[in-house]
């Protein structure tokens, strides 16, 4: 029987924040296809009385080509919604006049075509797949180590996402190996960054504790969330592993099968 | 001007053991090139009352291949002598029953011909370079992440290493990457686990008071060294950098231009 004591707390929300990979839909070949009932659900939320927004890490493309993508596999959703690190990474690159060097997805690239990327003085990292080969790691370890303070900006921190053809490893994995191999810190821009949380707050115009986040991801939707002040749920869909549920740092406040059932408990509180 | 005092106490070693790669030869393109001295300083500490080892985290080839390489640069050098990485892992793996998926360097796999790799319940990794692809490190990663207690062996925790084109990234960033991936420690067989220098201090029947350890790399070959009770001088040769000399937590018993130079100092204090 799940545990509902979360949705309680449904009456005072304002506003819902709803991670995307592994919640509304699974990656893969071809895009990836929809969760069901996630696109219904969705349409659901849209049509209540809350506020409504979408908060990825995702980085494979564009965030304009990205919301297209979904809108063809029927969801209800515009680029406005959705709060992606990419343009967060540009904004904090030029208020800081760094340079950087890309190991992205090609298709990430023209998301900095407004940044001056000569004779780099940062890298920037992003999930990559396949670019994350040795020569391209090695590249962007070397314009690293030679710098005389290495900057390094991870575009989220995830250790791996669920893909139609199973388990890909992401972004953090290959920040954790530069952090290791020229002794430095990265600054995370995305989940689980408080900062990014918090950004989407500030576009809805509402406190922490009248939002809930709702990812496939413990600790960078769920515990992100909840060291931001919000409520977190996780869903039983994505990257879920039953082992969550028994980690040693981080709790959701609730668990639930997937969005359309989280959907359902937060209308029916809500008198839907 | 060298500080010289490591060497007062050269008159009391036993034994001297010296790192390969970056000490002796520059690796690269070819197979690498010795390093200016290095040839005849070997030759001077064969003709000595020391004994001599040499104790490399080198895997990219069997021990084999790798000591007639450096026979063929010149080096008088035999396989009994040097202990590396692959052979302790072999001995690891048949004392604990594991059989292992190997991410290494094709030509270390004859290493481990002896050993059951069918239906892989623990993953060994070793230097590989372009074998570190984002496939190969994801199919290492499944292994891992699928089995009940990831186990995870690597060959060395290197960050990084020199060759005639430039530093390359090492093991231990793979390492890393693996670890936050799987949320597992690896098991380090190499340097600088105590266990490694102490098996040839073993071979040398000498205390680790009577051994001098010779290498480039500060954590791996003099702390590591240090950590077993050893000396460890550093080479201002291989992946040397200038500021290992002011490191927060490895400090090396003394700091030479290159092997020529430690021999010398030894030698005399020995007053050969």
């Amino acid at each position: 029987m799940a545990d509902t004591s979360w949705a309680d707390s449904a009456k005072s929300l304002k506003g819902v924040i709803l991670d995307m990979c592994g919640v509304l839909y699974d990656s893969g070949e071809g895009g990836g296809v929809p969760i069901p009932g996630s696109v219904e659900a969705v349409k659901r939320l849209k049509a209540s009385d809350l506020q409504l927004r979408f908060c990825t890490n995702e980085t494979q493309a564009t965030r304009e080509k990205f919301v297209a993508k979904l809108q063809r596999m029927g969801f209800d959703i515009s680029v406005s919604e959705v709060f992606s690190p990419a343009p967060a990474a540009v904004a904090v690159l030029k208020e800081r006049g760094l340079r950087p060097h890309l190991l992205v997805y090609d298709g990430l690239v023209p998301e900095f075509d407004s940044v001056d990327k000569t004779s780099p003085n940062c890298v920037v990292i992003a999930d990559a797949a396949d670019n994350f080969s040795y020569q391209n790691l090695n590249e962007a370890f070397r314009v690293l180590i030679g710098l005389e303070k290495p900057v390094l900006f991870s575009l989220g921190k995830g250790r791996y996402y669920k893909e139609t053809d199973g388990l890909k490893l992401d972004v953090g994995v290959y920040m954790k190996a530069l952090e290791y191999a020229c002794d430095v810190e990265a600054e995370v821009i995305g989940k689980p960054a408080s900062v990014f949380f918090q950004s989407v707050l500030n576009d809805m115009g509402i406190q922490p504790h009248e939002a809930l986040m709702i990812g496939d991801d413990l600790v960078n939707d769920v515990g992100g969330a909840q060291h931001c002040g919000m409520k977190g749920v996780q869903v039983r869909t994505g990257k879920y592993r039953p082992s969550d549920e028994r980690h040693p740092t981080v709790t959701a406040d609730g668990t639930v099968d997937n969005l359309a059932q989280a959907v359902d408990m937060i209308l029916s509180q809500r008198g839907h």
